[in-house]
């Protein structure tokens, strides 16, 4: 057993490599002035990010949950979901709404993949 | 490390096995005209069907996440849920609030089981 | 495989090992008339002790899902979670706003920990 914590903030880990899984945290866009679309994509682009450096990639996540402040936009943040995937090794989802911690932050992912 | 989906949709895989593990996505009724505890128990009728396809079953359960639109359904949903586990072979289990994709959704349910 | 289920209730097990990981349920406090901040202590200091029980420890957590019933509660919960954590091994987390079982409730937490 060995555990790999990378980016530690003072308060969470951004991604957690153990016994062949990755965990991310709930990751939300840097710039929360863009609609939901474009903090999707950021967030997408993040985890991206995150994955490469806990030594996987996307195609190897098996589990995603979505938090979204307003489940009215869901179809507006699937549009980044969408792209992102490629229709592609789609991960079991769970997508709710849930108040994030700054109001103008409009959606919140979490992923877990294996590597 | 292998990964296999099972029943993609255009946006997430229904079930996904890997490194042992059996993630589910969040799953909510097709008939979601009934109440919550007829939801439920579709709910749990469609992941011991997802729990099969992936090679495990209830018995098998750690882990399960709830969502109810409204926490004083609980103990209703509750009683589903207790018909189904039979008190045998509890998993960890967190349920909370939430507002999900169609407001006559009522419940959603996510598991995660070991094969 | 093997599963160990620690502590079941009628509904759930508090904590389940299971392929070296090891999942609590969503933990509440006991004394629901204590403040955010109080009620986080408790929950963190019953984390300690199921995760004893299943033979691991705060230091072996990998991701942490956190309900708050207040996000502007964020910070007074998090000033009980940094004390707990050190700064130290932090795990992946997502915090997010939803209603609990209790309106008294006030934070649930759930790990998952590697052993």
């Amino acid at each position: 057993m060995s555990i790999v914590r990378h980016e530690p903030s003072k308060i969470f880990s951004k991604v957690v490599e153990a016994n062949g899984f990755v965990f991310t945290a709930g990751i939300v866009a840097d710039d929360i002035s863009q609609d939901i679309k474009g903090q999707t994509k950021q967030i997408l682009a993040e985890i991206d990010r995150l994955l490469k450096i806990a030594g996987t990639d996307k195609t190897k996540v098996v589990s995603a949950s979505i938090w979204v402040t307003d489940i009215r936009s869901r179809d507006a943040m699937n549009e980044s979901w969408n792209a992102w995937t490629g229709g592609q090794n789609l991960p079991g989802r769970a997508c709710v709404e849930a108040k994030l911690a700054d109001p103008r932050m409009l959606v919140e992912i979490a992923v877990i993949a294996v590597k």
